[in-house]
């Protein structure tokens, strides 16, 4: 507790971009988020008072750091849990717990608990041998996905395989452990993402489509357009039952393969999460407001939108480098002065996410060519 | 200009909450504020990262702090137009400049310049004795109503004077000048939020009604209710008008009356304020946002509303000094989850402005209910 404010001190391990948006997020809760960054440039110790410099894998930085702390939470899925074991066994509230967090850590860990929970997913296997991948593969079709068990992101840790001499190499030095899932047909992506209290409040936004292009994330919008209310209703279920399932607390993103058969669960993060930053804008809490109040055990806020349709649309660094930032944001705003921009403060580099913008309104396809237009402009500069 | 990133560095002079919501509003633009802060208990060092300590009133500190800002700008009103124009004059961007902030500085100017702008007002005089008082209330009525010049707020510095002897006691001892007004037969209070640039881009948001209780803004409704919209474009006017006239940069609210003869401008304030706190939630663009933008002469934001109504009510700290404010905050939380809470991060003092809650719907009763129960509810306790 903060001795001079009576409210709550939550430590955020990680200081990148949303550690950045929680802070924005705790400052109107009359708290001042602590982050623990790896250095005084990360985005999120640009903009806090209380920044520890430290290492997020060491037991001693993160028990310093936690001194002083009601709760540790996290900006990334990278401490180890034996070390989030420690720390909650030195009486630290950690949200979410390392029984929940590993689910986000490990693929196979995560497959086998939704495989147990009877919550659909792709046929998947572990698999550490040429042979298991090349069993796999005969008992499915080729090509299958291989993924890394541990480490991934943006699409990293994931590569399609077309038989299993493509495997030999990959399984022989990418990483330790790894899972094989069969290939499927995909309608689109959806997510769902649901905050959970340590009292067992749940609450869920809206399902959303997220767009990929190259393995990232280039565009979210809310509500998912034309999804039934049965799927809908499915995927803000799937996501309910499975943070009560895994004891989640904190806000947690799954994201949803849509087929012709129904949802499958491709991917979790137990985190504020990039298909969640519309909420900022474009609902009446955002995940970031929602996440602190969940991992304080606080009562959840109201997750109904604010507009009819909601786009956020990634600002991706340029093939320049860079965006020519202040000039470009300049014209940004006097050609879309309703548009809201987000801009993380990192050093530009090209195909980075420099920030985000979020567009809203009543008709989808001028919602999303007016996001769509900003993020262009803003990469690439030219047509206005 | 910050190196890291490429955009500007705003600096604000003070770090009570305007500069804290300032802060959070920078955050988003890819900025940090720097903020020059009385003490590190101040609502915004306790959230910014480059807090510089020093006297507002020092042109050594406020030259320190102004290297590496490419603006500065203010949290209060209270920098002396001597210091800011030496700073003006060593280089640095400071708006508003000098010539406007003295307007919000001096009422006996700012009386002066509305009348030579032709812009309403109540009758006034500068008042130096006695007599002075005594030939201003036979010509109008008593009783009449006395300010120092310089440096009242919240109700402090006005007194209601019955008779020229009831004037003799203040005009010895409580400021160096002052003007008298008459008392006006008010309807209610409204006030006019306008932002203007550099580049003489000027944006409104919609007339608001403020309700004031001792002296203290209470509770600020948008738009004002059953407002006629010949007023409502009166008002809008009126403050465009004022803004250009006086060269304003960065946002000024316009304190108005509503008397049956029309609209008369009480008070003028140059910076975001209390009466344009609702637009955090309820406009598009807030007025910490726009005031960031127009102190760097980017393109204003949209000011279009949220939702129908919009009603902000300040949370004053209660008779018990404090608020046993986790504890409330909890049960207002899980009792109110659409309303937002906005926590100054101050030490809790009987009557003193801890933050503030917006509520917004389509119903105004509803709405204005909801915001004043929470406000109650964090002051008092007792019924949820």
């Amino acid at each position: 507790m903060d001795s001079r404010t009576g409210l709550p001190v939550v430590g955020m391990v990680g200081a990148g971009q949303l550690a950045r948006m929680t802070h924005q997020a705790a400052i109107p809760l009359g708290q001042s988020l602590r982050v623990l960054a790896q250095s005084p440039d990360d985005g999120a110790a640009l903009v806090a008072t209380d920044v520890v410099i430290g290492d997020h894998t060491s037991l001693d930085d993160l028990l310093a750091f936690a001194n002083g702390c009601d709760v540790l939470t996290f900006d990334h899925e990278h401490v180890p849990t034996d070390v989030i074991r420690s720390l909650a066994a030195a009486g630290h509230a950690v949200h979410p717990g390392a029984d929940a967090l590993i689910h986000a850590q490990d693929k196979g860990v995560m497959r086998a608990a939704l495989t147990k929970a009877g919550i659909p997913c792709p046929a998947w296997s572990e698999v550490s041998t040429v042979e298991d991948v090349a069993v796999f593969g005969a008992a499915h079709s080729w090509p299958v996905i291989l993924k890394a068990a541990c480490g991934g992101y943006d699409g990293r840790g994931v590569w399609i395989v077309g038989d299993p001499a493509a495997a030999a190499d990959l399984l022989s030095r990418e990483a330790s452990a790894y899972i094989v899932e069969e290939r499927v047909p995909i309608l689109r992506e959806l997510a769902a993402l649901v905050a959970r209290s340590p009292f067992g409040q749940v609450s869920v936004w809206p399902l959303v489509q997220t767009v990929q292009a190259g393995g990232i994330c280039v565009e979210v919008i809310a509500p998912a357009p034309d999804l039934s209310e049965e799927l809908a209703g499915q995927g803000a279920q799937l996501a309910v039952r499975l943070a009560d399932e895994l004891g989640v607390v904190g806000v947690m993103a799954v994201e949803l393969f849509e087929t012709a058969d129904g949802l499958l669960v491709n991917e979790l993060a137990m985190r504020p999460h990039n298909s969640g930053h519309w909420t900022i804008e474009g609902a009446r809490t955002s995940q970031f407001e929602q996440h602190l109040r969940a991992v304080l055990d606080y009562p959840l806020g109201t997750t109904s939108m604010t507009a009819p349709w909601v786009v956020m649309a990634n600002l991706l660094g340029g093939p320049d480098g860079g965006m020519g930032i202040d000039e470009r944001v300049h014209h940004a705003m006097a050609r879309w002065p309703e548009v809201k921009l987000h801009l993380y403060g990192k050093a530009p580099r090209p195909g980075r996410k420099l920030g985000h913008v979020t567009a809203l309104g009543p008709d989808l396809p001028d919602v999303r060519a007016r996001a769509a237009a900003v993020a262009a402009y803003l990469r690439e500069g030219g047509h206005l």
